[in-house]
């Protein structure tokens, strides 16, 4: 027999024992039922996908943190030849963070990766099935994505991210509606509290040229200013000073933002801005359309809010809880992405749950019930010669809809009593003589019973 | 904007729209509620494992077949160098079907690779968690794996397992257990007809035995005979002639298995082997245990049973329908699998169900609805100023528990009413001038009401 082998999960990922699944899946469900009621239906997409559909998507750190699947056969051995020549000369090949070679080599030994995030996916199925999907599309994905990163508390290599998505419509009722169900979700978990931040890039950008900055420097702006709610302000002036802005222009921008305007106020200030006065304007109906909806309690325009500078085009969201540092979710409108993928742009809209950051704030917050039973009845034979009764009991309690955990070899009624109680299981049942024994959790209590009397306890 | 990208799925994987993944949970609920009123409870795996784990144990061919994950940074450098240092030695590289020299290689590349079936990591769970986990530890598992092999029609890169195992009991009630399970999940599938094939992996070695045939010669005896059902006696014979084995020994191997022996015949053949003795009346047991439950009227058993030369053990299972060539799932005991993980042996047996196999059975049989609706209600606003209107009763159906898809444009309501027509939805709502209209497809009736109406009708 071999030595124990290393039998931990890989670093990063994790198992999920039953009472891991009940958990995650007590969240998933909530989210799939809500966002089938407002009309999304399931897409999925496969694990493996394309390097040229996943690279250049992320930004370089993102390009890195892509899992590359290794090529096989000759492809592998050309492949080798090929890095290997490539690694002596160095040409063309990009150092990556700490000096290492390998990063422009990786493309010669790959050419599928692992999914990354759910939204370029979906951007992906819509370019190819056009005119199959009807449109508007809303679709609700809940899948793992995987990330090469360095694993630390509450990040893993393999985690899970719920998205909603409408594509093909740039109307305000999206943003709304996604608004609506995502808040609709937080609360049927038991989260009274939450806030729904909600911006708009465009906003954002016609704010940082009225406080004079360039607009090569309106990307280094946005994202110190995102920051405003984790440092100082000053720290943010420091590397908006770093990156080139001019004192005025990061003294007149830190100004603006922090005195939290008003949408009115705002309107006001980018009078001039077209771009400007069309973001407050669809803010607003967004604002104003979600009042009818579970949302309505929840949104609030936070105009610092940047959400990094990926895709987004338009209005933009993140959910914030009181004893969460980060988001449990955020989303914003991404007009441009589909377009990418098929030549001709589509408006699309979504929002994506972190499945993970959700579960750390409902553990620590003790929203789950530590006790959930595994089933509903423990069944056992005392003897061999009682198997083949308690087996026919199973199936008829089992016809009846019942979880039935059967025994699989005799034991003695006392120690079927024991773990079901460990295990809380309201009910134990077992046959010892032809004689069929009830206990039940709640009370106690054991009952003797012939099978017309255990018929009659289950109702059967 | 870029030119037009390719957006295909990755060679053998394959996007499931909302109606693909509507047939796919229709089968995998089925199969996680029979499992669970079964006392099974789930367990999720990583997508990535260890190449550790999972060499060694699916055979060369296997092993070829797993997907490993690139090396980054230094390692991969590293691994380049080394790898290409070897290729051109060619010293310890295996070299392929095709002549390619590359599985050596690989090693040096990775070091992690994608889950290839659901057991092996059930294996690596059990080793793990000793001592955590209830024992016996009943699980279920429906989970994608992954492997390199040539995709063709039913064949993919990335398919789904549906897998049932009880570890840590040898009892036949367990064997039984997971026959009344399979036989239920396909019964309420729809399949009212399906043969549940039963043998035992040590009756097959004593049938070998009993006609001379050498020890090491077993494997491509048992391998052949296994063909049984798909060429002709004649083929199996010269198949194992092939392999050495002699003329007499198949010709008695034939004969014995040719006339489908029943077990109480064989018994009598076996007389001198303890094994084999022990073997027939460990299927006898399951059969007569099975007896009370569903899988009586579909288990048979069937000499000529190999499923290949795995880990199994002990008995083993495949459950064949008339119109599917290959098997819709099989399965068997293997009580030393998860001592090569822990080095310890503990009992196991379990059944794996393939989806893609149902679902191929199943769209040919067209035992899925066509029609069905995607959601309860299609609602919409005739004119942009009808949209809060229709948003406050969307909120108001959606309580009631309707799956409710709100138009995110003003539009015409017989656009509406054709769209809930084309796609099965069962009602279509509008508000126009204030009016609310109710279309349902049923009658093809077009009513006018107000709120109050609306929520009589209903039942709000």
């Amino acid at each position: 027999m071999a030595k124990k082998m290393e039998t931990r999960p890989a670093s990063g990922t994790r198992d999920f024992l039953p009472a891991d699944v009940a958990r995650r899946q007590r969240v998933t469900r909530v989210v799939e039922d809500v966002y089938r009621s407002y009309g999304f239906l399931p897409l999925e997409t496969p694990a493996l996908e394309r390097l040229e559909t996943l690279l250049g998507r992320y930004g370089d750190e993102g390009d890195q943190l892509v899992y590359k699947i290794l090529h096989r056969g000759q492809p592998l051995v050309d492949g080798i030849r090929e890095a290997s020549a490539h690694l002596e000369t160095e040409g063309g090949i990009v150092r990556g963070r700490s000096g290492e070679t390998a990063p422009g080599a990786e493309r010669m030994l790959a050419d599928i990766g692992l999914r990354y995030d759910l939204t370029v996916p979906l951007a992906r199925v819509v370019a190819e099935y056009q005119g199959k999907l009807p449109m508007p599309f809303k679709r609700f994905q809940i899948q793992p994505v995987w990330r090469a990163d360095s694993p630390g508390r509450g990040r893993f290599r393999e985690f899970w991210q719920c998205d909603v998505d409408v594509v093909g419509s740039p109307s305000e009722v999206v943003e709304m509606e996604l608004c609506a169900a995502v808040s609709e979700v937080l609360e049927r978990l038991g989260f009274p509290k939450f806030q729904l931040l909600i911006n708009h890039r465009k906003l954002l950008s016609a704010i940082v040229e009225t406080c004079g900055i360039q607009k090569e420097l309106e990307g280094a702006a946005i994202v110190a200013i995102d920051k405003l709610d984790k440092v100082p302000a000053d720290a943010v002036r420091k590397e908006m000073l770093g990156k080139g802005v001019s004192e005025s222009g990061a003294e007149r921008l830190l100004g603006l933002i922090g005195e939290k305007p008003s949408l009115d106020l705002l309107a006001k200030k980018l009078e001039g801005s077209e771009a400007g006065r069309d973001a407050v304007r669809s803010v607003k109906r967004v604002l104003e359309l979600a009042e009818e909806t579970r949302a309505g309690a929840h949104l609030e325009f936070e105009p610092s809010l940047a959400r990094g500078l990926g895709y987004y085009t338009g209005n933009i969201f993140e959910i914030k809880v009181s004893d969460l540092a980060g988001s449990l979710g955020g989303g914003g409108r991404y007009d441009s992405l589909i377009g990418s993928f098929s030549g001709r742009d589509v408006p699309a809209c979504g929002f994506s749950l972190g499945l993970e950051r959700i579960l750390v704030v409902m553990d620590d917050r003790n929203m789950f019930d530590a006790k959930e039973k595994p089933f509903d009845v423990a069944l056992g034979a005392a003897r061999e010669e009682d198997l083949r009764q308690v087996v026919r009991l199973s199936a008829q309690l089992r016809a009846k809809g019942l979880a039935v955990d059967l025994s699989p070899a005799p034991l003695k009624p006392s120690k079927l009593r024991k773990t079901a109680d460990d295990r809380h299981v309201p009910v134990a049942v077992w046959v010892e003589e032809g004689k069929i024994g009830l206990w039940r959790k709640s009370t106690g209590g054991i009952e003797t019973l012939d099978e017309a009397g255990l018929r009659e306890a289950f109702g059967l």
